[in-house]
């Protein structure tokens, strides 16, 4: 029988804590009956929701924690306050301790970052971690990265950023060898940043076995798809995630409104009905919740906050996907070509 | 009587030079009758298209050129080749010269606003010019820049930026104090690049009488239209532009999928095609295009290398409300009261 899949959960993270975690949890156990759950927080409030969902409640083991970080939280004083004792901070120790195989919480973004980095601590060689992001495209789905960890990126954390997101997209997308892009302002060589066109050199002369590079692609062609994992510094990765994600709801809005102004039109709606409820499932933002947190020793899922249910149970299927699949063992496998690493 | 507003043309600029331009050029003399173009380019070929526009010849004064910068020129080699006698340079000089209001181009960026900078030089004060676009929201339009003048910037160019956008925003929103924000990966004061945190000090604390500084913005602000202006350095801006562009044409495409996959949803569309094409029409890239340089000592306006008639026409219409509102009075009057200017 094979082992199953241990999943520690931060159940005091998000807007909304252990009223989206658990329900969430009892989505996935529906969908990955190997899974098995460690739930951290306040276990009076636990037990009494758990008692809801006897399935999940088979599955998983709580854990009281006393302590919870607030969403807005600085990631010091999160530090400070939550050091060994916060459902964060425990959810993520129980990666480090072997206990659980990956980490979700929906707890905000630095906080949960400077926790991982300090208890799981950076993978040797990786100079800082990343948040690797899914990107719905016209081809199905890209990795982005990063998409907000850190601000800035020297041209040797670009390149480890392409192989642990190549690493990331061999087990997501099962592909041997992934296509990486560098988003940079224009195609051509002589454009943009210097670290980007630094790193652009160093993929291209490496000619890593695990990794295709394409060269560079701009901001139109996360949508198209162009390249299997996208590689940024955080600042211009985040926001372009953002003003994706707002570019999205706009239309949304204008679709709504558009829909809803005449007669005929509505009647038009009535009839075209199902299609735009594909349409609404398959820009459902819910959908692709789950942003991997790459380059420390441990994987840890972070779900959007102010997510739902279904958006936290589509974070734990991340966070499922990348311990079924061994991510851990992929990049290490796929660092051993770094080039940067040899260079130094 | 009052004066004409003056526009200078690149008829050689662009993907399809002459073609587009001329048609452009007489949908934009319907629009503005007060309007006389200077057209640079190949007099005999433009002489031809011309005659089958007799209302816009009338308005136009025809100058040859003999050459014409192409779409991958590289910047240092458009100003050796052009300067002085390329159909671009000579637009931008009409400026110059006094000869024109206003100098509109479809040629490629850098070209252009290399061109631009030696040409007509950078205003006192700036350190560097920045392109600003307007940005269709939910709440109408905002400008936003840089999209891709330069990249990196100093808080000093984010401030100078912020008051140039304002002045920008002052004539074509026609407010006394348009809203300004800095682009940043949360609203929260601790986060975020060092320069803009500094631009965000002095821009709080400068309180201008011409701007109402309102904070950091996030990506998903600028479809919100949470601010009039948004300002950002030029790499993110490029690419927070062409990923907004790239995810409306996804959407786009997504939408007609879901319409045209079953029966019923055709027949939705059939009764609801009225409203898809005012969304359509919303959505019309070719609407908002029209790139302004700002910073430099006249109006220069880009448009996209690859739009049609009706695009041209619309960079056109916004090289006009900038000559006819007096943009550059309106920035020199505002910059006036610089704060980084006072500081130095």
């Amino acid at each position: 029988m094979p082992q199953p899949v241990r999943i520690s959960l931060d159940a005091m993270g998000g807007d909304h804590g252990p009223s989206v975690v658990i329900p969430g949890a009892a989505l996935a156990v529906e969908r990955h009956p190997d899974v098995r759950f460690l739930i951290f927080g306040n276990e009076q409030v636990l037990a009494q929701i758990l008692n809801g969902y006897p399935k999940l409640k088979e599955a998983s083991e709580i854990r009281h924690t006393e302590i919870a970080i607030g969403m807005d939280e600085k990631p010091s004083q999160a530090i400070r306050m939550g050091r060994g004792r916060s459902s964060m901070w425990k959810c993520v120790q129980a990666v480090r301790d072997g206990e659980a195989d990956a980490a979700v919480s929906a707890g905000n973004t630095g906080a949960l970052m400077a926790t991982a980095k300090i208890c799981l601590k950076t993978m040797a060689h990786i100079e800082r971690p990343a948040i690797a992001a899914m990107w719905p495209t016209l081809r199905g789905e890209s990795i982005v990265l990063d998409v907000g960890a850190t601000i800035g990126a020297d041209a040797g954390h670009l390149v480890d950023m392409a192989i642990m997101g190549a690493a990331m997209a061999r087990i997501v997308f099962d592909l041997d060898r992934p296509t990486v892009g560098l988003l940079n302002v224009g195609t051509e060589e002589i454009k943009g940043i210097e670290t980007v066109k630094e790193a652009g050199r160093i993929l291209r002369e490496s000619n890593l076995p695990h990794l295709e590079y394409k060269g560079f692609v701009e901001g139109d062609d996360l949508g198209k798809g162009t390249v299997d994992v996208v590689v940024t510094e955080g600042f211009t990765g985040n926001i372009a995630l953002k003003t994706a994600e707002g570019t999205a709801k706009q239309i949304g809005e204008y679709l709504r409104a558009a829909m809803s102004r005449t007669l005929m039109a509505k009647i038009g709606y009535l009839f075209a009905k199902q299609a735009f409820n594909a349409l609404k499932d398959k820009m459902d933002p819910r959908k692709v919740n789950g942003g991997v947190f790459l380059g420390l020793e441990g994987v840890v899922v972070k779900s959007h906050g102010g997510t739902d249910a279904l958006g936290f149970a589509s974070a734990i299927d991340v966070a499922y996907d990348m311990a079924h699949f061994e991510l851990m063992k992929t990049i290490r496998g796929m660092l051993e070509h770094d080039p940067v690493e040899q260079q130094a």
